[in-house]
């Protein structure tokens, strides 16, 4: 058995990304991943501003002045200042440039002002440094700065990130269109009747969820009955739309699935034991040129697989670098022995530590509903309360 | 000043879910709320089935027969099985259904076959327990039980396991529209230039990527000149397509600022100062009976208060409940002095603590790009390294 390493790996060694490249404005960039590197084009902030509502001076001359100088402009945000006036401050709010000549704020609840409009004057505090209440210019980003990576996916703040150096458009990867195919004739679409020995499909649900979450186009093949020549259709429409096919169940076993004989034929097909569980059998292959992941076909094996071995892929075709998820160490509440598989137990976080649903079993998807994430329990350990277990928040694999 | 809970309190304290319904899918609810409880239509397993490929056999049967039995039906899953004729075993697939009569199954790796056809016998382990690789009926969800709470937030696994029992629609309320609306004439849009003073507006991109982070949708009002006339047009259209009207800096100091007088006008408007930081004031009124927000101004303030103070009141407009995010007690590793504002540093995991950006200046939107999460600084409190502070992480905030 390939341990999951070794799987994940063995997938990413085997694909490229495939999306194409697009223009959008950072409005339109959630969960879109970056196809360039970006380098600053503007400094944030573009000049020397004020972090206060006060009066701007030079620093010199307030104290030749006895810190009494007469208000030479206004300059509220958004307006261009005069150079200052020599002896003179300048009213100045939050966020307005500097105006030349000036080098420090006062903030205007330390300054006195007397008389109005040409003839006022303010009282500034004496014990200001030079510079003080000035955010200087390229003091967030400076001009030129790579900020952010190709490969980036981006969340809220890097899309105001990208606003704020005033670009208007920017490459990215199109969402990857997966295509997602069911056959058994077990499985009975959600709203239909069950007949005797048949369970509803649940596993296209989850992965639309899942593919919604990640930022990817779901294209829905539907269900196709179990013959080889609906099936081989069905495969050729994928491959001409979509970047990756994807199926749940029937590759690995049932002896009455053609799936399996389509898919060599139509392109090639191996099937991997790995040492996970839920799950252990995955087919991986190419139909047309298109890569092709068959998933087991359990509901909480397909949502494990899918976080743990679908999701690197996924995101490896996307175009997306930096996206492994980083686990939390967590004591263990529970005891368990140990299995000859890498176990990803259905978890939550409780007081100090994590607590695993009671029923592990991969038919069990409520498991993942009670849950916050996947406690990891290694090959040949035995797991006893305290034992600290890597844990990935269902969060941190979205 | 309020606190932030107050703060948050009060929002609550004003404000009904004010989204619609509508009939959904599983398949189509990712991110979406329940707009009601949802009680098991079914079971789950439906029926007793098999949770190895093997032989389904009576024990006693098996016992009194020396442990071999003929083999009378083959049940793939899918099949409706016949009852298991007396004194023998049926061959039995992983998911299929136990036939009556049997209740026990045994692993196919234990098992002998010899004979084929009509012929075949089995001989069966003697050491399998009674009822032993047998799912119950209803072992995940029993008939009647209620699966998720009304308000719930579906995730992926939600979605399966709704469409797990069989719920071709389910009620949703539709997702919150949220109007967004700027005025400031130092702000450009991103694509645009600046002029002397001028900012980029990053804020729309901001908001937009949370709002979709959420699953709402943005209502973009765009940029208004400050000129009461066109701000109260722009306010009534609001009102008559959104369910919240949020706009950002200028409600709070700015004195060439027409969007309070308006506001109050067309509705009313309060100005709460809370000890939040970066953040502070705080605009909370309507507008032709729609609730309206006044976010601060600054990028990193506009995001702080959104995820702090904004989120809340949101997930509540959206019929949303039991979302409030939990912080983890993570230790510090940098040390800060005491404020009289609870203070929400950028910041990330780093080794067994969490540092903070060096500027956590209001306006430095880098600090959130560069961190995970926020962690909080009660007010008057001091940081040394070592002291547990709260820490939430930008994915539990969306």
């Amino acid at each position: 058995m390939l341990t999951v390493d070794e799987a994940v790996a063995r997938l990413l060694s085997r694909v490229e990304p495939r999306a194409g490249i697009e223009r959008r404005g950072p409005a339109e960039a959630f969960n879109r991943v970056l196809a360039e590197a970006l380098v600053a084009p503007v400094a944030v902030p573009p000049a020397d501003n004020s972090a206060m509502d006060g009066y701007a001076y030079r620093r010199a001359d307030a104290a030749a002045a006895g810190f009494v100088l007469p208000v030479s402009q206004r300059i509220p945000a958004g307006a261009a200042p005069a150079p200052l006036a020599p002896g003179s401050a300048a009213r100045i709010f939050t966020g307005a440039e500097i105006p030349p000549g000036a080098d420090t704020v006062a903030m205007q609840e330390d300054c006195v002002v007397a008389g109005e409009g040409a003839h006022a004057t303010v009282t500034l505090p004496a014990g200001v440094p030079p510079g003080d209440n000035i955010r200087r210019r390229g003091e967030d980003i400076a001009l030129g700065e790579t900020v952010l990576a190709m490969g980036t996916r981006l969340r809220p703040q890097e899309m105001g990130l990208l606003a704020s150096l005033g670009i208007g458009e920017v490459s990215l990867y199109r969402p990857l269109r997966v295509a997602v195919f069911s056959t058994g004739d077990e499985l009975v679409e959600p709203g239909g009747v069950l007949g005797p020995g048949q369970i509803f499909n649940s596993n296209r649900a989850t992965l639309a969820g899942l593919l919604a979450a990640w930022g990817m186009t779901m294209v829905d093949l539907g269900m196709v009955r179990d013959r080889p020549e609906l099936i081989a259709d069905r495969l050729r429409e994928a491959a001409t739309g979509a970047d990756l096919i994807v199926t749940s169940g029937g590759v690995s076993v049932g002896e009455e699935d053609h799936v399996k004989a389509v898919v060599s034929r139509l392109g090639s097909l191996d099937f991997w034991k790995i040492a996970i569980k839920p799950g252990k059998p995955l087919a991986f292959g190419e139909v047309l040129g298109v890569p092709f992941v068959g998933l087991p076909g359990n509901p909480a094996s397909v949502f494990v697989t899918a976080l743990v071995l679908l999701r690197p892929l996924l995101f490896r075709l996307q175009g997306c670098t930096g996206a492994s998820p980083v686990p939390v160490a967590v004591p263990a509440l529970f005891s368990r022995r140990a299995g000859n598989r890498q176990e990803y137990l259905r978890a939550r976080l409780a007081g100090e530590g994590i607590e695993i649903f009671p029923n592990q079993g991969s038919g069990v998807l409520s498991s993942a509903c009670w849950g916050d994430g996947l406690a990891v329990q290694p090959p040949g350990q035995a797991v006893q309360p305290g034992d600290k277990l890597d844990f990935y928040h269902f969060r941190s694999l979205l």
